[in-house]
């Protein structure tokens, strides 16, 4: 007896005739008028279930195989054969099918082998992974992750894990969660009546990180080439389909790089990602494209097959001017740009991928390294049609007394900046790079529309998300 | 002009003779009587610098080359030869030699080409990348993790993040740090005096993550071979050298699994981690070897080329209480094994891994697997020579009502735990996992003896870790 898994049943690498156990939980059961039955196994190896041919002869045919029902957990033994039946290469002759988990009141289990809606489907997260859809997401997501790790170690970059419980806000914009260990109920007081942070855990007042940048510049000034992979947080806007307080970033970090070559990685890296979910998972993408979004697939080649578009964001707001479409935001050059205006930009304009260049200086963050107009930063953002923007990133301003110049402009203490100001003191180089939330990337290639579904856990259990 | 990773122009990639461009930051200069200076630039794409060979018809010699110390970052453009002076195959015969980035006072930079201390370091964490140990400790660091995740791809293993902001707590066991955006200052009672949290941002009371195990059990029961790698919290003991705040685990879960087919993959695994160090990152390792910790290349070849022995914790027991050794804690069956009784047996008993098995019930925790024994639980624990514990692993409980049972015996409430109960009435099977502190991993395996050096950031800059 070989265990294998459904995959490896399904692709092909196990030799037809042999003997095999798949081990799984039912789909679907169907019973035939010859008097055998027809189970589909799912093992979340791969989208397929395997369908497994129970004859009448098991000792446990008529005590359990005909009891079976969606979401019995079996173990199937029995000969891998090429299958006569419509849809499936191979199935499995079984001379054994030994029931290891029953249903507990079929009726009410949560996931029927039917339509759920994705609401419904949030409130049994636990359980919602054994759906078609979510196996599909699950793997798809999986396969996103493993092919950045796999990208940046193709390219020499070094993955680094910046800190999450912090003292900084790397940006002085987003809202932040606070951490604390402190007794809420009886709070410890300074001198001046202030919460005494002192007796903290940390000894002072931490929060959740809301990106790595700041901390992994200083890593790319000492190992040229680095990234973060890992959950960054936001304390605003939770209730919106588009935005979650958790989500995991992807910030790579390259020294001696300008904003070109910043883009040119960036166009590189979302291509690589979806050349290996298109080649990996063409399974789950067959099932996206059929009962989610049309072009899911027809999308993500159009985005690796074609070069992407630079536009200046001074002619783009030229091109919105002249164009022939009423937005419902002002365009005008100092404003930054609306949604309506990157999907126009994208979608109707170039009609593919585009990064927007060189924004105006005083709406991009503080670290974003002023070009020699005065007027604008190195900043890019790359839209893409159907997701808008994807990705953002800059040049970050190396010189030490621009960037002091830069902070004293946003109000920032530059007291507070002491170690990031620290590093451009001692061989500072020209460096850039990027951040991509990644549950925006998996709603893109999975046709979601909410970016709770790009998440495992959303809402409980066990999750504070909702 | 092709620029180069100086990685890329050592390993003998790049064919002698071609023109060059590396991109780095100085090392070391020395300058020859016959009118060269040889300049080391490191990038930090390996271990070892290049040399640069600057002769003194270079337009900037006496301006500027002679004036390179420590940390400048520097542009080298020559040609790639073999290198006639020792300890490298090859360096570069420059034609040009540009300064980017000069050292503000050299006197005071704090990497100077010298030994500090790891405290010293410690206070300078954006900077201590650039020493030749946290070069190595940061790449090994990304290979261990990087083979991480191709073991699991490799093995059929979906990775799932696990929530971060929780509101359980996976094992009733470790102090958690809360989450909260109330202001402090002024927080929102409810009827009974007691904090108001409905209106804290997730409308309850939430914490940082554990353990992703419980979540990713779930994911286990639909996908058969899931893993979590993400940081997790402990708020204790944070003040010695072994234990982090904050921490990477990784977890896997595997559905149809005993303990002993756990065993099995996380001795697998930790010898698929180790070879690829070996093999990946050889040039890091003979420093750590020559400098940290002398064995550190062949404790490693020992792990991975002997099986991991395996020992019953009730024989375990008798070993110790025969042992010709006096331990200070006490060696008795039903009292959890204590450091220095895991050494002696992995150290002096076995001389290599071991995994203890099957330990007495009311010492583990409570979703362990109760034996047919009635006393024990179906939990390991792997030891290794010259680290004690590396991971920590069970069979979970797969019966419900023998989990209610363990839950009633460790006072634990029902209701907390729904979602946890709830998959085990549906298809419930066999399943086991185990868990693996990263940075303890990093720790052994660079031969570091405080764990806060196997982290990118210990303290501030920017991290509330101290």
């Amino acid at each position: 007896m070989t265990v294998v898994s459904v995959e490896q049943a399904l692709a092909g690498k196990i030799p037809a005739g042999g003997e095999v156990t798949v081990r799984g939980w039912v789909r679907t059961r169907r019973d035939s008028k010859a008097g055998l039955s027809f189970v589909n196994v799912s093992d979340g190896s791969c989208f397929a279930p395997i369908q497994v041919v129970a004859p009448a002869e098991l000792p446990n045919y008529e005590s359990e195989v005909k009891r079976l029902t969606a979401g019995c957990a079996v173990i199937a033994t029995g000969t891998l054969v090429a299958s006569q039946g419509q849809g499936q290469a191979f199935e499995i002759q079984a001379s054994s099918l030994e029931v290891v988990g029953w249903v507990e009141d079929p009726e009410t289990y949560p996931i029927q082998p039917k339509a759920h809606s994705l609401e419904f489907l949030r409130e049994v997260a636990h359980l919602r992974p054994r759906t078609n859809l979510f196996g599909a997401v699950t793997r798809i997501r999986d396969c996103l992750a493993k092919a950045a790790h796999r990208y940046f170690h193709e390219n020499g970059f070094y993955w680094i894990s910046t800190p999450i419980v912090t003292t900084s806000d790397a940006e002085g914009a987003g809202q932040m969660f606070r951490v604390s260990t402190l007794d809420m109920a009886n709070l410890p007081r300074d001198d001046k009546g202030g919460i005494d942070f002192s007796r903290d855990f940390f000894g002072k007042e931490t929060f959740l990180t809301v990106s790595g940048q700041l901390n992994v510049e200083a890593y790319a000034l000492s190992l040229s080439k680095v990234y973060t992979f890992g959950p960054t947080f936001r304390a605003e806007n939770s209730n919106t389909t588009r935005h979650l307080a958790e989500f995991w970033m992807i910030e790579p970090e390259i020294a001696f790089a300008d904003l070109a070559e910043d883009a040119r990685v960036a166009e590189e890296f979302l291509k690589y990602m979806f050349r290996a979910v298109l080649a990996e998972r063409a399974d789950d993408m067959a099932f996206i494209a059929e009962r989610v979004q049309k072009d899911a697939i027809t999308r993500l080649e159009s985005f690796v097959n074609a070069p992407f578009e630079r536009i200046e964001y001074t002619d783009a707001i030229k091109l919105l001017q002249k164009a022939d479409k009423k937005f419902d935001f002002p365009v005008e050059w100092g404003l930054d740009l609306q949604t309506e205006h990157e999907r126009w930009l994208t979608e109707e304009h170039v009609g593919r991928p585009v990064v927007v260049t060189n924004y105006p200086e005083h709406i991009k963050a503080f670290y974003m390294r002023l070009n020699d107009d005065g007027k604008t930063v190195a900043a890019m953002d790359v839209l893409a049609p159907g997701i808008g923007e994807i990705i953002g990133g800059s040049q970050r301003e190396e010189r030490l007394d621009m960037l002091d110049a830069r902070m004293a402009q946003f109000g920032l203490d530059p007291a507070h900046y002491g170690w990031y100001r620290d590093f451009r003191r001692y061989g500072t180089v020209p460096h850039a790079g990027f951040g991509l939330g990644f549950e925006r990337l998996v709603v893109y290639v999975c046709g979601l529309s909410n970016i709770r579904d790009a998440i495992p856990y959303p809402r409980a259990p066990g999750s504070a998300e909702y």
